[in-house]
């Protein structure tokens, strides 16, 4: 049967309206289509976070909505405050990796832990010890459910570690910023857009320091090869990798009510990317002087997801998770991004840490390698049939480039880093630099744009996901001032 | 300013109408939708190939035409033909490939090469020594731009072998089977869809067999892999990889006239995926019991493509190949795929050959290697704090698990295949079943539907790229006869 025809008004927002007018007349767009139904050939958006979605007229891009700026408030890229003679910690959630922080900050001169925090008192014992271990003050001590948000009204704290489960992650860094502190958030920083803006937001409003607690940036195959990177040994980066692939068979246990477990069970999507998005978005200058433009993401079947809910004896035939996602991203100077997450198949470990450029190659896993179009032809014309012929360069090549182009940060660090540890050391650099960068006045390594970014594949990966791979635009978190910095550094006393 | 009302019919195709009418009715709704143009919210689709598009209403999806049947035409799906006591053969193209290829065939048996044939006379002398030494009578010659034609006029051959230049596969392809030949194509089968159709319709309607010689499903990690998946070491794939990286800065020379550097200057998308599709369709049943549904592709900047003409001295400023291109692939039975294309980077050789299972995971590039649940369990659990634990399986154990599952077609012809070679041994093999398959009147490995599957990324990946990466449906080249079979198998003689 044919239908009716339907008269209906179509608007099109013009070029140059401020957000909010763009945000009606989207809004309008979407009523219009959505009064339409299936009247025109753009099915319904679904948008599993619930966040209002429209369709960009010219780029057929979905766009989530971009929050106006409050009067007079500014972006916070490169924020520099006053340098300190030492930084007072608070440390709220000592679970997993909560007492592994206290000790690496035992291990940093000019910093004092003054508060350790957790829901449960006997967690407290352990970061207690590290700290007398190391020759160091007892800390004041906060238990329960609510005692966190004094420990962030304490003037005698300049920075709020927080270690928690994901979900608290976001109230308890805007209250700290609220309350004048610095924050430090474990990864993921956000669960979802209006979490990401939440934090950029107050980050902004109150001018604080709001950094992700991303440690992978700091390994060190990944500092020498952002070194070499930089100094243009790849050419043009043209293609950038980054997963998080690391089977979580053993920790799918009853450990805090089993969030982590719970927390894939009921989204859908990349939920956990910021540890292959960090090192990946820094080699290409994310939002320093770059910027992503848009995500597809796809999923395969859940299979392994529902079998762990089912071997703890619960129903998990709504297991939203994947047992392999992936994600596609497009940035504004041309490079590309694949993401990947899979923490529920046997699949060894595995970052993804890569990069393709014109003039060289770098991969980490499952072997670390470099190649390079100078050092090849130097060999000489691999033989074509010879397929197999790993034009990696030989590893007492590969040796000589790392220690030559070792990263300022590690010389600086190794040593006590590989003593002190955590995840190899790379975990102490991170707090490391945190400190160093707060005594000395200067820009984080990590800034709030970065914790907005790498945490928003969850819900912009769910929102392609949900449409059928429909292509997402990012959204500029720096609302316009993506550009303002020249490139991805680190800031060094006396910049 | 707010645009006047319009008044726009707008029409629902119904589900069930023949294709021809779905035809018509999607076309309305292009035209409908051309004719607001920027009145509604889907921006004007762009067909870069010419090839005429449609969004279906229901998922979003870009859609491209699927031409009807011809009356009493059916699918191929498991062709079998008469057996034949010898399998005669005439080669068309003997520049890079074809010399080699008549080579293993002199030392296949109940064969016979009858001609061979090539635009240049003094390409044939190659071929020729080749028979000669295997004690072969001469072959037939054919020399110059159209002879190629009465080669495939013979009434005593059975089998054409293409290995031209790519722009001459389908045409030639299709006038050997209208002339009642048998034919193997060299990859890429076709160069767009109306190409892959035009394989499709031929091979249904003259019921000859038509196969891409996909060298890459034969190599032996492959073999033994798709084994070792077939008998449920992997437990149920979820995922899995291919791609062509292969910098190609040796190739991009004059011989024949550049037609590979020029087909990449002007043709965007992933237009060599043969060798990274073939064994990842092959492990995931693609038309034999499952499906690839729709298609996302991104791709990076142009930076070597222009450079590499801009060494020949002419303007590379519009080469429309990026130095990195890549796909997302949703399959019916929740299988995604991951597929790649870089012939301009310096980055190692690699097809990425990987995948992912509930229970087991395989890769071969950079380095070979297995992981399993259950041997991983009898290990131990590995330190969460040693991140750089390699779970891949020992390397003795690696090589105990490939001589156990080690293929049976590899058993039958590895010592030949070795000593023959073609790529380690894979080009032989792929030759030798050919044979086997015609000699014995049994279905080929590959049929004319994997010609036109894996030939068919060129321009969908192309399609999505012009659109913003937009998801872009992957048309059922076997017209609802994809569920026939009940996954991926290798005929054997009396079956």
């Amino acid at each position: 049967m044919w239908h009716k025809p339907l008269i209906i008004r179509i608007i099109i927002p013009m070029k140059g309206l401020k957000s909010f007018l763009t945000l009606s007349a989207c809004g309008l767009l979407v009523i219009a289509s959505q009064s339409c139904g299936r009247q025109n050939n753009v099915p319904e958006l679904k948008s599993p976070d619930g966040t209002e979605l429209t369709v960009d007229a010219e780029t057929g891009l979905i766009k989530t909505p971009v929050p106006a700026r409050a009067e007079g408030q500014e972006d916070v890229i490169a924020l520099r405050l006053d340098p300190m003679d030492s930084v007072r910690v608070g440390f709220i959630g000592q679970g997993m990796r909560g007492p592994d922080a206290v000790y690496r900050f035992a291990n940093i001169d000019r910093t004092s832990v003054k508060a350790l925090c957790d829901k449960h008192a006997d967690r407290l014992a352990s970061g207690q010890k590290h700290l007398a271990d190391a020759g160091r003050p007892k800390a004041d001590e906060y238990v329960g459910e609510e005692s966190w948000k004094e420990l962030c009204e304490r003037p005698d704290i300049d920075l709020v570690y927080i270690a928690t489960n994901w979900q608290n992650h976001v109230p308890m860094a805007v209250y700290a910023m609220e309350h004048g502190k610095n924050v430090a958030i474990e990864v993921p920083a956000a669960m979802n857009l209006e979490e990401c803006w939440k934090l950029v937001d107050t980050a902004e409003k109150t001018r604080k320091h709001c950094m992700m607690l991303e440690n992978c940036v700091y390994d060190f195959f990944e500092l020498t090869t952002l070194n070499m990177a930089q100094q243009g040994l790849f050419g043009d980066i043209v293609h950038v990798e980054g997963a998080y692939i690391h089977n979580l068979d053993e920790y799918w246990n009853e450990y805090e009510g089993n969030w982590r477990l719970d927390f894939n069970e009921k989204h859908r999507g990349d939920v956990y990317a910021t540890h292959g998005m960090g090192p990946a978005c820094q080699l290409i200058d994310i939002h320093r002087g770059n910027k992503m433009d848009y995500i597809v993401s796809m999923d395969s079947k859940a299979i392994n997801g529902p079998k762990a809910v089912a071997k703890q004896g619960r129903d998990g035939s709504n297991f939203q998770n994947a047992d392999h996602t992936m994600s596609m991203i497009q940035t504004a100077n041309g490079q590309t991004m694949h993401i990947q997450h899979d923490v529920l198949t046997p699949r060894p470990y595995s970052r993804m840490y890569q990069l393709t450029g014109t003039e060289g190659f770098a991969n980490k896993y499952p072997m670390e390698g470099y190649a390079f179009r100078e050092i090849k032809d130097s060999i000489g014309v691999p033989d074509h049939e010879n397929l197999n012929a790993h034009d990696f360069v030989p590893e007492n090549v590969k040796v000589s480039l790392m220690e030559k182009y070792k990263h300022p940060i590690q010389i600086e660090t190794e040593e006590t880093a590989r003593k002190v540890g955590g995840h190899g050391g790379m975990d102490y650099i991170m707090d490391y630099r945190l400190v160093y960068c707060l005594l000395n006045g200067l820009p984080l390594d990590e800034d709030v744009y970065d914790a907005a970014e790498w945490s928003s594949l969850g819900e912009l990966s769910r929102i392609s996901l949900a449409n059928n791979s429909a292509p997402v635009e990012v959204p500029d978190f720096t609302r316009g001032a993506w550009k303002k910095l020249d490139g991805y550094h680190h800031f060094m006393k006396g910049e």
